[in-house]
């Protein structure tokens, strides 16, 4: 393409309003223009990228014997009351009315209608298992949109849906497609990691994320030295500690903390390391009115979802209000302990080894010193509910965790039977018997992965793309394109050799200052550029830079094409 | 593919509701599945040929140097507002609150959200001309939504708009598109004429239709047989009449015709042809209250959009009620006359040269015979308010017009600066000072085109598709695969040569009797098919039929490649 064609729409200036990286990036690089909160224009150079996303992710799961199919994006209510979804899902889900007043929503997922295509086209165990894709937009009524299209309220999904009489065979797609997923962000250039996952409000059981490394990522994932295992820390089961607890050494005191509600004023004032607090938090239990206590060390964070999963601990975490801290301990957040506690008590397995301990006197500014297990006050219930931390030994017992950051890319769910149930969608079984089917799903999120490449990929003068994710292979800059001819008749040439050889190239016919053009596509991050001036024709000479080089190469012009295909091919 | 990866799911009854062959054939067909009202969701082999549509679209107008975008389906009020067309705009216009309450509307076209592109990206007249296109989902909430995807709820369009500061250079990318669009229907094989049109809501002057021609084709268009010119009926100029009026012969009679009240009723009661009488036809004027009427010769047909663009009669027409006749008239509709009439009176220039006619008495049940004008009643104003009819002279002086039945799939339109006015869309002129860009606007109904293609070529077996748009080139239809090695073994190495050699081939691995799968690929119309089987390979032979050729060829196993290559070219 030429410019003349294919806009360049650079901004000099970062937009205020944008908060990362890759929103800042897309704004300025002219790929997407913002039309109202959460939605977007995608321009040129921002659909070219979308659609070498979707094309590579269309062509893996055509591969993998998936079948395409389009869903439309305005899905009737009717199918949604069948689910329970209509009720259920909160002000996320765009509703609508139609003319005549039948309710309708955006979809911003497509189990219902899936399901009930599968329960009509499906009659015999005989076309299982069958899994059903399609490229779509979507509408998520997000409460805060914002990083761009990184979360923003129209976006383009990839969602397949996996039918099954059997777990085994569910088991055996869900494994074909994680390999394929992995093919197809290893064949986007992108840095991943599949990792296990919680399955959150979908339903279902095993779930897995795929995740792009990027140090702006939402996502904490915890990653052994030694073995494969993966998963986010919401997930990442942290061991109990190795050994026995030590004996105790002191007798316990109570001691003044004047103005100390934190574990690290606590121990600063005590001079004393925050690991050998005890900190207490009361939250409801399952019980109507009911409060809990949850112990952790010092320096340990509370793992909210592990916590929601533990029976006798209410779900969603719902910290105590005041009064029921003032009713339940008689003293205010900031000098709570287990001593004489009166309600069920939780503790982190972290707990269980401490000895001499610190904790809250439940008595305002008061704390407890030297407090030890059994001898001070009963054992509590020990339960798994901190984050792992960098050091932790692996749940798989091989290695150790490190811990790095992730943006979500792609989701897959082992779903089972919650709306194959719901909506009565079976097929006839071996037995002659109508069967319930057994679901999964599987999503990537298309228009993400193009900003978490860039968040995974840029430097100062803008995105890095990865090979099979660049708008165009390779760019001819031509200086006076407009005033000398030998320049334009050799990057006409050029570029007419260039198209003819199957190269994917921009041709910048702007007639700007050289600093500028460069500057544009190094902003949009163009991988090569091919410079053609007067300076250079004169030694039969054009200039080859790619991207990520610091130096330029002279070439000569006879030689230019090889030397693109050696540098393209590497 | 294999259609284990690919399913077929025909059906083998004509769904009751699908009123037109597409709609019929592509439920038949498993092209489409039904959702909701004006609701779809595309199956594998409906998607496939939709994507060869939307891929020539795209790929001419690529050429053409068209740029490519996406804009938001969920489109703000706020832009709506600004153009004026929240207000007009009816209830086609799916509307929707967010959660916080902002309006917004599903976008039936893109006007507004180009427009508001357009200012914010083009600065000055030499970034000009240039025309952004995209191809996305809309949703029109039609009143009555039906004929499958012909006129479905939420359906695919390509939509262009191009950006000017003179009418010339409109005009000039106005013909490139309407050229491109030629090569782009000639290209899908499809039988199809632009047209000249009238412009409608969206506003502006010039406009033309691309209709793909059928029989079942929901409007009317004309055409010379001596020239260029084609355009829908709505438009068409009717020429006045050549030569003199008659001179009157009979003197006028008033004559009982008790019970009728249409033009045939009292051509027969009376014993004379339609074309001597006159209808009357009493409708709103521009005067509020006013009425007036309209005469026609008593077979022609009223061009209602004719009538509407005609000074002095009320748009949108509206027929005089009960109530304004008998005050206007004195009589019921089916006695309506020009004699004595006190309002004013147009009549199409059919009218101008008859003599000695018939026409309502304005008595109930009375008709006045041998009238004549200047004698019996002053001339009325003449217009041209009636469709051409098969034989007409060509509005161009050139040869005689026929007409012929098409479906609109294409439509390109002059806008002017309707909506760059109301949203001050301006760019720096030659002058420095802003003027307001004038846009032209540019559709494809892509999932129309999929629709309009069977209506025009389909036979008692299915669907007959042109080349370019079949789901796949050619099938494999192996007899036994399950159970005999030999054609298995066959089956799946044409299979593989095929594909090697680049085609796009569909094998049945369905095992199914020979007579059901030929019916299948007959009513999904795949242009071609090779039956292999043990009878046939016992003579080193394969069976080779087109869709349309009536008898099977058997072709050497060893010469197939190079058949398929000859018939395939042809």
């Amino acid at each position: 393409m030429k410019v003349s064609h294919f806009p360049i729409s650079t901004l000099r200036e970062t937009p205020a309003d944008a908060e990362i990286k890759s929103h800042q990036l897309m704004l300025k690089a002219g790929m997407i223009k913002r039309v109202s909160s959460g939605l977007y224009t995608w321009a040129p150079f921002g659909l070219k990228v979308m659609r070498k996303v979707e094309e590579i992710v269309r062509d893996e799961l055509n591969k993998a014997g998936l079948v395409e199919l389009l869903m439309p994006t305005v899905q009737p209510a009717e199918l949604w009351q069948e689910s329970g979804r209509w009720e259920q899902f909160g002000p996320e889900l765009l509703r609508m009315n139609d003319r005549k007043g039948a309710e309708f929503c955006y979809g911003p997922t497509h189990e219902e209608i899936i399901t009930d295509y599968a329960r009509k086209e499906l009659k015999s165990y005989k076309e299982l298992p069958v899994t059903y894709y399609q490229i779509q937009t979507k509408f998520r009524d997000e409460v805060r949109p914002r990083f761009g299209v990184m979360r923003s309220r129209e976006f383009i999904m990839k969602d397949a849906y996996s039918f099954h009489t059997t777990q085994e065979s569910l088991q055996e797609t869900y494994d074909q497609i994680h390999a394929a997923y992995s093919r197809i962000f290893e064949r986007m250039g992108l840095t991943f990691r599949p990792v296990l996952a919680d399955s959150g409000a979908i339903g279902g059981s095993t779930s897995h994320e795929f995740h792009v490394l990027a140090d702006s990522g939402e996502d904490a994932i915890a990653f052994s030295d030694k073995s494969d295992y993966a998963a986010n820390i919401e997930l990442a089961v942290a061991l109990p500690p190795k050994g026995e607890r030590p004996e105790p050494t002191e007798e316990m005191q109570t001691v003044d903390t004047p103005d100390s509600h934190t574990i690290d004023a606590v121990s600063a004032f005590l001079n004393k390391p925050a690991e050998s607090s005890i900190k207490t938090l009361i939250v409801e239990g399952e019980e109507e009115g009911e409060v809990v206590a949850i112990l952790m060390q010092g320096n340990d964070q509370l793992n909210e979802l592990k916590a929601e999963k533990i029976d006798g601990i209410g779900s969603p975490l719902t910290p105590a209000t005041e009064e029921q801290l003032l009713q339940a301990v008689g003293c205010n957040a900031g000098s709570i302990g287990p001593v004489g506690l009166k309600i069920r008590i939780f503790a982190d397995h972290a707990v269980k080894n401490m000895a001499d301990f610190v904790c809250g006197a439940n008595v305002d500014d008061k704390h407890h010193i030297g407090v030890n297990w059994g001898r001070d006050l009963p054992e509590p219930e020990y339960v798994d509910v901190r984050n792992v931390v960098e050091g932790d030994p692996s749940p798989d017992g091989k290695g150790t965790l490190s811990i790095l950051r992730g943006i979500e890319v792609g989701h897959i769910f082992q779903l089972g039977t919650k709306y194959s149930e719901a909506m009565n969608a079976t097929v006839l079984g071996e037995n002659g018997k109508p069967e319930i089917m057994t679901m999964g799903c599987y999503g990537i999120g298309i228009t993400r992965v193009v900003a978490a490449s860039i968040e995974q990929s840029h430097d100062d003068n803008g995105i890095i793309w990865p090979a099979a994710l660049a708008p165009f292979q390779l760019s001819i800059v031509p200086i006076n394109y407009n005033k000398s001819e030998d320049v334009k008749a050799e990057a006409d040439a050029l570029y007419e050799e260039l198209i003819a050889a199957g190269y994917d190239v921009l041709l910048d016919d702007r007639n700007m200052r050289p600093g500028a053009m460069f500057a544009d596509h190094e902003l949009i991050g163009i991988p090569h550029r091919i410079v053609i001036s007067d300076r250079g024709l004169k030694e039969g000479q054009v200039e080859f830079k790619s991207r990520t080089d610091d130096d330029a190469n002279d070439v000569q012009r006879a030689d230019i094409m090889q030397f693109v295909a050696d540098k393209l091919k590497a």
